[in-house]
């Protein structure tokens, strides 16, 4: 610790990692497994074979192997973007005159904007690996699907992205993106689908959802011959390759003997805060360390503080597995005056079972504080972050204005998952006092959760 | 050489540079002094004073002084968002299969998108240090501006944008993160000022040039007190101040042992091109060491390739000093159709004269050749560049190919000033076909440079 610390940490190329780390593999109790949407019975590797490629299958499926060894032609592909910058927040604390130290790891690096691009380009290159043509996905804000474009395009493979309709719409610059890429972009629901026919004949006019998008985007993966489905979060196969973010996190701070006491990050459905706190949380679970954990979900959207924990599928259409997590409800669809991603109705299920488990609290935050905290750190810390992020930038501030009423000196770690450039729209919203903070009512939640199938 | 080159070079913080380094100090034909636009005389420090803050007006004038020291302050800036990674383009020397070896010093990775940043923070810095209320400036293609505009912000400083109204109307988003962090951006030419009025009088319905846009934010800031101008770029002490891009790259390099054959940077203005190869450049002057350099600019704006070596005005509107130069004419504006920035109807002085003196070699591109090099390269190294940036991307991949024909192992290093993000309206229009490649005749320039007063 007498070596001062830089305003960025970055490791060598030798000092990434060279292994995803599986968190399922030190929890006492696992997740759940995912459900078949007919029969209700755990899903086989046989029958998600025909969603998503075999070693994802495996991935997902393994709740004991601790390590997966990375290709080294991810590692490579990982090398163009890679390390991400573990950022000493000198000038956030300087203006809040806070005792806290605060960190982030800032994944915003690279075109797609956000920390989705980590397990992107390993599901693209398992689907190539496979011998598949294409791989459909849906996308929300647009991070996963520019992600997803961004991978496929360089290993070859046909993209095929549904697009939630009111981002289509309002985000023009992130469709266009996706293009250059070469992926083929279809806003949702879409009538090149059953269920987006369907969707669009009992509400006609509506702006989609991400649930609906998954619907589309399954439809077709699986009566396409050659492709496959990739999903950008929730599944455990994400988490994993997300570790990346918490490893490189923590070896960066282990060079500096910096030990973080509270650890947070934004909770949409799950992946950047499974992956940020997957290595953390591994130690806590081995009685090696302890750490506070907080989700920050958005309070237009809030599963883990407000929904239940049960089984729920995991798109609107009904046609995906079911999977055990905090849940809102499959039919459940934030307000239109949300702004950027965490839009899911349901959490990871390793994230929900963590919380389950009082192993991490959640809190649920308001988007026009959010938003004020965006703008107040894009003029301290220089990034203009994702709204997303700014979830987990709120919290850290909250946390470390804490401090100072106590004098405590806590070290502070969030997830700074991306930037904020293609949510320019949400920001002048923003400024000019337009933006809303709706709130779901009870009766709302519990209309959504009361269609849910009961399982014993 | 025999360590194995990593994707990336990034310097510690130790290994940052704590001087600019002034070329002029070692050039044999110093640049041709700034007139005054009355009397056609040298411009005094008395006289630039009125424009531009104390200090720069010191550096602007020093010929002889080889090292300028950076402050602490401007230096902990820096750190938010540098040292910039030097990249080694492994995949587009594979994907070219060609024997040269390509490095890029890539400046985007900071929320102004480009290495506008690099002089707006030290111009700021001294704005600041003297005390004034604010800065005033022009941006034509928004790099600019967003870069004041964050500099400021930090620093507490008013900032007034004069916005290219073209660039103004197609880029929305430009002007939203301006506003982000707290900038005055007005489209030009504006009702607020004098030349402004005078330009919509003659030309009413024109979408503006940066000649215009110049002459606006010089005569606020004359006009308005505690205010100063400040400008991104063909001033020598933006060069000065971007001189921080060769060094880095030069450091980086010469770490492993690694000597450029040819330097290849984007010409507008020429602070980038200029920053890039200063050091380079230094050593060639000395007789340390020898280097092709290049210069690229667009075929719609050729001021280095079919511009005249003489003294002009900086802008339309004629009010401020004279600088000798490659230029098309005060009086031209590049076509409608051009995209980007780029777009200034002159070069820098310390360019104009190196070039005059064979030292620098100059291409022009045609815009479509620029845009399918950017979009390959999207694809091939992740990242979306920027279009001004893609003009050394498209000279960079021609000097490597012709490699590939001879067989010669050069190494190439260019600059890739910044990202593309906000950009996508021209992109869109690449895609769809529509993009034009308006060369001017021989006619419209020889009409603008006839206008200009003829000085001995």
């Amino acid at each position: 610790m007498s070596e001062k610390i830089p305003y960025k940490i970055y490791l060598s190329e030798n000092e990434m990692p060279k292994a995803w780390y599986n968190l399922r593999a030190h929890m006492k109790n696992k997740p759940a497994p995912l459900l078949n949407p007919s029969t209700y019975q755990p899903m086989t590797a046989g029958e998600l074979s025909g969603v998503f490629c075999d070693e994802l299958v495996r991935q997902e499926l393994d709740n004991d192997t601790p390590y997966f060894d990375i290709p080294t032609e991810i590692r490579d592909f990982y090398k163009m973007y890679r390390p991400s910058p573990l950022v000493r927040a000198y000038c956030l604390e300087q203006k809040l005159q806070t005792p806290a130290k605060i960190y982030y790891k800032f994944e915003g690096n690279n075109t797609s904007g956000s920390h989705k691009l980590n397990s992107a380009v390993a599901q693209a290159y398992y689907a190539k690996r496979q011998g598949l043509k294409g791989v459909t996905t849906e996308t929300g804000a647009g991070q996963w699907g520019t992600a997803l474009s961004m991978a496929c395009s360089y290993l070859g493979l046909d993209c095929k992205v549904y697009m939630v309709k009111c981002s289509y719409e309002q985000k023009p610059f992130r469709r266009e993106v996706m293009k250059v890429y070469g992926a083929d972009v279809t806003p949702s629901p879409s009538e090149s689908t059953q269920v987006g026919r369907k969707i669009l004949a009992q509400y006609p006019g509506t702006g989609g959802s991400l649930g609906c998008a998954i619907s589309e985007a399954v439809e077709v993966a699986t009566a396409t011959p050659g492709y496959r489905y990739v999903l950008g979060s929730v599944l455990n196969q994400v988490m994993l390759h997300q570790s990346i973010i918490g490893l490189e996190a923590k070896t960066a701070l282990d060079k500096y003997g910096v030990k973080p006491d509270v650890i947070i990050g934004c909770a949409g459905g799950g992946s950047n805060l499974g992956g940020l706190i997957a290595p953390f949380m591994g130690e806590k679970l081995r009685g090696e360390a302890d750490y506070r954990f907080i989700a920050v979900e958005p309070a237009s959207c809030p599963s883990l503080t407000r929904g239940q924990y049960r089984y729920d599928f995991c798109d609107t259409g009904m046609v995906c597995p079911l999977s055990k997590m905090y849940t809102l409800g499959s039919g459940f669809i934030p307000s239109a005056d949300h702004a950027g991603g965490l839009r899911f109705h349901g959490m990871s299920s390793v994230l929900s079972q963590l919380y389950a488990d009082g192993l991490m609290e959640a809190v649920a935050v308001k988007q026009t504080d959010v938003f004020q905290a965006a703008e107040d750190f894009a003029r301290i810390e220089g990034i203009l972050p994702a709204p997303e992020s700014s979830h987990a930038i709120l919290a850290a501030v909250n946390e470390a204005m804490r401090c100072k009423e106590t004098g405590e000196e806590k070290t502070i770690l969030f997830g700074l998952t991306g930037t904020g450039y293609f949510d320019l729209f949400a920001y002048e919203k923003f400024h000019r006092g337009e933006m809303t903070n709706y709130i779901p009512t009870e009766e709302e939640i519990a209309a959504a959760l009361a269609k849910l199938p009961v399982i014993a």
